[in-house]
């Protein structure tokens, strides 16, 4: 190895079994028989291995070590290699083992969760989980911290963030959005019972494909089929992939995962596929994925010019049970703001308080003042402080997701983050695209995603999130944005 | 690597990676959207170059020379370091350059034939067809031969097996079988166009998922999918998948298709989970796996007793289609016995005359006796002179069968070889089994899936195919029993 070619194929070739466990994961949450997860488990672990050892090869270390200085290489070049030579120094800090031990847990975990989850029973689950958490706290000492253990799991996910930073955006929330729901709450006569009528599974499959085509997702480099919990992968840019899941008494459950899930997919598209394998092939962090999905969930897709032609393709589905309902009525149906059990269902505002406590939990949970014992009862406790809810169920409450159970810590703040820069993002689409509700009106979203694909997507991680931030929009993440399109949108539908 | 525990965990390794490729290949098959197939295609060749590193690691290789003469080894566990010690020293014969060569050849070509047969045009598959072919012709080379380079072929999918030996089966096909096709079809007055009627897809499939189901096909470690071809794979004995097509004008075409994958699939399910990825986990050859396909397919599916009852649960299916066919009639219309174009849909005795025109060109190709130019019109003029059919395209002609675009020669013979070992097993099955007919009349064939069980899934490779052969019916392979079998079956059916 001795070229930027040798580690252009290098990379290539770690992305590959990347890619190939990406398969194997999707198939497992998709399509796999029961009884095939012990050997899966051990198949994905094999892979990991693999894969750990060809990023940690000496070769491969020095020849990046060599390419970090040489001043022949071009911009893109040069910050392809900057980014691998970190991750290489970062990965040796860990061990085989220990990729096989994560890899071998997660696997069991998300079964033993799945299990859990269907029989409402927690215990199921607690040992994995609790395996899971003394690994990650065994990787916050691996990796090292100046300030927070935390940092280094919030890394993982989103690049530089540190925990005060989350404590800052958290206290915005508190401090500017709680007050705003409260008023909200006061004023809150939304009726949005029609959602909950029976609504034919195959018939809400097929007006949530055709919402996937009108944003512009590609069949021909994407597919979906139905998970437990709807989730978005990718095993190239010409091939990504979207699940959803479909509740015949919940019109809204399969509607916005479906635009959400889309909009991830198609920041995946978007990626330049002559950069597979590199980083500048690769999205920047979860919070800018969220970003792409969050604008499309809310943004566009909970607009009222993105209904004005769509509702009216929705009763063509179901003209019985939406006849009484009209579209300023569904509008605001859809933009309840309500307190409610399930984060991925919840209204774009209170969504955050969903978020606010797996983080407050989260962050407990490694600063060792929370046990996975005391786990259900602390989720129940702060679902009745911040939502003023009472859960029925650990289904429904502490295993309603399924991110700890693949092992991910850190990874919930994203979501938060991802909606502040969405609305920070689209302030800025919505300056640079003339006209751009009427387009939304009339189906031309094409538009929007051109300048999603230009001003973004197409980067890859060609900057990091803020750099990027402040290249699209002239400034680095700020919560005012989402506050503005908040109180903006809210004022007018509960007539504040 | 110094234990006979470190070859198993090595073994182990390497199978993780071919069945991680088999996902992709499944996948591949079933669900991956159209422009995937690129860096599928180089994430396959990524696996394939690993597996076959590490198989040729030559630390594996000294360990396994040590292994290979040491006696406190037991039985089993000698006959597991004899196999992989042979494939470690064929491997090594190969190359890294030819085997990502082969996987990305194989990959491409797929796509090629599939485009090829959709469009009903052999040039677009040609040059694919042509590399590979020059492929195999180099790996013959490679390997070396002492009598055939066709040997070189055969041997991979069934070891030890001899052109001259398949030679000599097809004289007895020619000089035994033909005569007595001859026979039947100057008899032949059976009506089966009431296949050809319009049966929907979804009923046809419930009825297959039924018939699976009632074999003792375990779908808790496996599942069912669409594809272009049929087929069954397995990542695992706990995973073992097949695939159906389904024509909703004809209904044999699913019927005996699935219960021939299902065959496949029970075999793959009856291996020892503890062997998985040692020589004895894994199943003998392909004459034998065809085996077992063909007896389900054949000696039970096509058999008086199973549509005994299945013919009622048939007809509760399609009522009105089959309101006018009797139980006889429909026994007699799935043993028509009559020369047609495809050889998924052919009867078993003319089914081997398809076969016999495959291995004739693969000879004539190997030998170089033909061109691929020439490969559609020889292919219709053997169709014409074996079997008196004009072929209407190349899509029902040359570009019928996967098995090319999969780059596999010397795989077609076992079809045949498979037939006459499911004669034999199953003429010694139902001697060892009382009252096998009335068990089968009744739906009770989990006594002969026991006795399959015993005899031959749960050896793996233990013995040779030969081996078993004998030992489970005391004599190597002999065309007398399926010979016998066509003639008491068919000298009923047609009162000859």
């Amino acid at each position: 190895m001795n070229t930027y070619l040798d580690y252009k194929e290098h990379c290539k070739k770690i992305y590959d079994i990347y890619m190939s466990a990406s398969v194997l994961n999707w198939d497992q949450e998709t399509h796999m028989p029961k009884n095939g997860n012990k050997f899966r488990a051990q198949q994905l672990s094999t892979l990991a291995k693999i894969a750990y050892e060809l990023s940690t090869d000496i070769k491969f270390g020095k020849l990046l070590e060599k390419l970090n200085s040489d001043d022949s290489l071009n911009f893109d070049q040069k910050r392809n290699i900057e980014l691998s030579y970190n991750d290489f120094k970062k990965k040796l800090k860990y061990s085989t083992k220990f990729v096989e031990r994560q890899s071998l847990l997660t696997s069991r975990a998300f079964q033993d969760w799945r299990i859990a989850k269907e029989n409402n029973d927690f215990n199921i689950f607690k040992n994995s989980l609790s395996d899971l958490i003394d690994l990650r706290k065994e990787e916050c000492e691996l990796i090292g911290y100046k300030n927070h253990p935390y940092d280094v799991l919030l890394d993982k996910y989103e690049p530089k963030l540190m925990t005060s930073e989350v404590d800052i955006i958290f206290n915005d929330v508190k401090d500017k959005l709680v007050p705003f729901i409260d008023k909200i709450s006061k004023n809150n006569i939304i009726d949005d019972k029609f959602f909950y009528q029976f609504f034919d599974k195959k018939k809400q499959w097929d007006f949530g494909i055709e919402l996937l085509k009108q944003m512009g997702y590609d069949f021909d480099s994407g597919r979906q089929d139905i998970s437990a919990h709807p989730f978005s992968t990718h095993f190239s840019p010409q091939d990504c992939r979207v699940t959803t899941r479909i509740d015949e008494n919940n019109l809204s459950d399969m509607i916005w995962s479906c635009i959400h899930e889309g909009g991830h997919a198609l920041y995946e598209q978007g990626l330049l596929k002559e950069n597979y394998g590199l980083p500048l092939g690769d999205s920047i962090s979860l919070g800018i994925h969220e970003s792409q999905s969050r604008l499309w969930e809310n943004h566009v897709g909970r607009s009222i010019h993105y209904w004005k032609k769509n509702y009216g393709l929705l009763k063509s589905y179901f003209p019985e049970k939406l006849k009484n309902v009209d579209y300023k009525q569904f509008y605001n149906a859809c933009n309840n703001v309500k307190s409610s059990l399930i984060r991925t269902n919840a209204d774009e505002l209170t969504y955050h308080l969903h978020v606010m406590i797996r983080y407050e939990i989260e962050k407990a949970i490694i600063e060792e003042s929370l046990n996975v014992d005391d786990l259900p009862s602390t989720w129940n406790r702060l679902y009745k402080e911040y939502l003023n809810i009472d859960v029925p169920s650990d289904s429904q409450g502490v295993l309603q997701d399924i991110h700890w159970s693949h092992g991910s810590f850190g990874y919930f703040p994203t979501y938060t983050l991802g909606s502040f820069y969405a609305a920070q993002f689209f302030d800025k689409a919505s300056k640079d695209i003339t006209d751009i509700d009427s387009k939304i009106e009339n189906g031309e979203t094409k538009t929007l995603l051109d300048w999603l694909r230009k001003n973004i997507h197409k980067n890859g991680k060609r900057y990091d999130a803020s750099e990027l931030c402040k290249k699209v929009t002239g400034e680095t993440l700020n919560f005012k944005y989402f506050m503005d399109y908040a109180k903006n949108k809210y004022t007018k539908i509960y007539d504040l």
